[in-house]
């Protein structure tokens, strides 16, 4: 099956869209520009949920939901928001069909017309405040800590299969904090788990910072990004936690008295992620052969196939497989046995490769004879004979060595691919030819931001939370500039 | 704070909600029949969706997910889905809203209007079997066993809070399959797993069966249901499972070669449960001081509450907390220490009576002298003094003691207020001033149940699995009747 993926170093894109589809994880739908989460991709979404769920849970939040829909105004509240999301959204205009009485099927019944147009959700700030409104009238009755998992519509018009859809899922944070300190501290810490989980569960090192004003959320005082590198050489921004200031709690009078009597507007932040990380978890990792998952994410972490030519041969292998199986999931590890009679081992193998299934097992009839088993990991490709005993214990360790391993290529890819450049036609022949992560200088305007983008389409991806001080030109002005800046063309 | 609910007896609809409303599960948004789900009410759903979703993996399913709009177009194709569905839908007609050029604010953007308008889906088969056309050539890629998680909006007139919203949560499941009889066994199958959950999870007994022509999913041959008795007397029905036949097959053409190399459609089930079920919950088993939780779905299981004079008591009580805590949490029970000290022993003991939590310990100054606890069950509301050492021991015997006899009441609720009846004045009698189940007999026709249904607002709820072979006269016409069947006004 894989060597029908075109080839990742010809035509990265279509190597991309190739394994989207051929490992079944999403297809496009039959409405323009929304996918099809299919149950391999969905279960990857799913380990990613059921662990940031965990984690945002460990640091003190809940679970709640607010309304598909937005009634139009609003959005008018907060002018930067309405500005940076009213061009792409779907309107709900009606709320009935009837039949046509000309006899043309259903339409839309005139006479269903809502007073007010309600707008599907792109994010959800604006209801939540509305509610937070009643929710609110004390220092006692906060923070308020709430998450929500959901799906969101922005009308993009070139979509691409979990890089860019139309509707996609994610997960909203929203909170409401007595002081500015605390709600700075939230977005800080909610940058902190989105990276910890990038790092240590999607096996994706990622560079924390600050986005420029140009690149922040529609609305926000501040923006935190994660950022990481795709092979390619273009950035994907992984996670965003927004500091929103009082802009929110203004535009839906949102007050409260303080410990002193005094009344005050609250304090928010929204930090959000979403399926997009699926795309970022294949596009990091994947080969030619297919995906590379990482194990802690993977939905099928080790399969089993059986190596035989005769019935008897398989009914041994299979006594043996029970044993081993019943082993490593005492162990925690989910794992198949792959015995499907008509399809052969070479299918089988090339298929979990494809899939990204971090191990596979292979038992032929000279294993049972000498009581071992081949361990084949996806990430290396390499194999070796082990004793049947050890199983357990190996495919342990390897689940931690893959995952460490997959970060360590990552991580090293991205070393490999970040440039210092303080010359500006060493940028440009670096963002055409090579791409990549760009360390520059950056005078801190916005005019110069947006020159640099129009004649090369690289943006200020963040300004690094660790970016050392230093005195240096501009790359594109000349002008004084404290800190690098980092560069890149992005999804 | 349980005083302020209105009192059950005397006005049922608005106990409820006073209910849903102070034990902070729901509450009303700005947009019209949308409500939203506070974090407590969340915390059950969220229960209530980890539990199905095991029990569904465990039954062969997977998870996926299709989108959220349908073109119109879809609906057409299947009559009697159309005809269901038509009548209360919100339609997609536009992409995009502007600044209006007279300065008003923002408008929808007639330029940006649809060709086709979407629908938002009220139930995926249309949009999923389009999709499943495309999965699906020979016996060999069947059965597919997919369920969905997701949002759906049907455009009611009259809502209530978990109960009837415009927009509500649920699970679809949609599966294929090779044959008829597999897919009736799997229509089966899930209304077993249904009635599980219900009945062991819920607490909730149900009465399962067919519904009647008339009260079939539309585009079904078959639909399953379990019904559940409510304390006012009211049905309420809790999952439905659908044996689609051929219907959404030939409506999207759906065919594959089975074994014999012999093109035929694909047989079809789907099956769905919502948020209503919260609302189910809490009208099943809850009284006057508030909810009453079945342990295996509270999010918190029990709570304790210190009684002290001095910071000095307080300190030992803390002390003592700290291991019993500890030890519960290690047997698996879910548990909060509420040492806030701006609220009194009785307003939290009112207050976690509201919100149902089944067991609450209280520790004073004397339990630290004798080492005991004080324990109170929320459902009996009877209170003991027991030895220290024993707490967790009797906590765990009493979450299944608690259980048990939830479900027991209200399935003894249930036999009271269920009738066997023959005479038509005693239907009415029951119908208008008693309410509860009648088990009557029915001549099979819809004619008959209409006017049952426009005289009493009485329906068939179902046509119980287990009803016994016996000769009657239907209880309207007076024609011959093979078995009774159930009736009641419902939800």
């Amino acid at each position: 099956m894989a060597k029908f993926l075109t080839n990742r170093e010809e035509n990265y894109a279509q190597w991309y869209n190739d394994l989207v589809i051929k490992a079944d994880l999403a297809e496009n739908s039959a409405v323009r520009g929304c996918m099809v989460i299919k149950p391999y991709g969905y279960a990857i979404w799913e380990n990613i949920q059921s662990q940031l769920d965990k984690m945002f849970k460990a640091t003190g939040h809940v679970n709640a939901y607010f309304p598909l829909f937005i009634p139009k105004s609003f959005f008018s509240r907060e002018a930067a928001h309405v500005e940076g999301f009213a061009k792409e959204c779907a309107v709900v205009t009606h709320y009935r069909l009837k039949m046509d009485p000309d006899g043309k099927g259903i339409v839309v019944d005139p006479a269903a017309k809502l007073e007010e147009e309600l707008i599907i959700r792109p994010t959800s700030e604006t209801i939540i405040w509305n509610s937070y409104k009643n929710w609110i009238q004390s220092y006692r009755d906060l923070p308020i800590l709430i998450n929500q998992w959901a799906n969101v519509v922005r009308w993009e018009m070139r979509t691409r299969l979990f890089l860019r859809t139309a509707e996609f899922l994610w997960q909203e944070g929203h909170t409401a904090h007595a002081t500015r300190e605390e709600a700075v501290e939230e977005t800080d810490r909610m940058i902190n788990v989105y990276s910890d989980f990038a790092e240590n569960y999607m096996a994706l090192p990622v560079i924390k910072g600050y986005k420029s004003e140009n690149e922040r959320f529609a609305g926000a005082l501040d923006t935190y990004t994660i950022e990481a590198l795709m092979q390619d050489g273009k950035a994907l921004q992984a996670g965003t936690s927004h500091f929103l200031g009082q802009n929110f709690a203004k535009a839906f009078d949102v007050q409260f008295t303080d410990k002193t009597g005094k009344l005050d507007y609250v304090w928010a932040t929204s930090w959000g992620l979403s399926t997009r990380m699926v795309g970022a978890l294949i596009m990091a990792h994947s080969d030619n052969r297919g995906l590379v998952l990482p194990p802690k994410l993977a939905p099928l972490q080790t399969v089993i196939v059986p190596i035989y030519k005769t019935s008897d041969q398989l009914e041994k292998i299979s006594e043996k497989v029970i044993i081993i199986k019943t082993d490593l999931e005492k162990a925690g590890i989910s794992i198949k046995y792959d015995d499907r009679e008509n399809y052969k081992p070479g299918y089988k193998f090339a298929d979990y490769e494809l899939k990204g299934v971090p191990v596979r097992i292979a038992i032929g009839p000279r294993d049972i004879e000498n009581n071992t088993v081949e361990i084949a990991r996806r990430d290396t490709l390499e194999k070796e004979t082990i004793p049947a005993g050890e199983v357990t214990a190996r495919i342990l360790r390897l689940m931690e060595d893959i995952q460490i391993n997959i970060f360590n290529k990552a991580l090293q890819f991205r070393s490999e691919n970040t440039f210092h450049i303080d010359k500006w036609s060493d940028f440009l022949e670096i963002i055409d030819n090579q791409g990549g992560f760009i360390m520059a200088h950056w005078d801190g305007t916005s005019e110069t931001e947006e020159k640099i983008k129009e004649e090369t389409k690289a943006t200020i991806r963040c300004i690094p939370f660790n970016a050392l001080e230093e005195e240096g030109k501009c790359i594109y002005s000349g002008r004084a500039s404290k800190r690098r800046v980092l560069f890149a063309r992005s999804y």
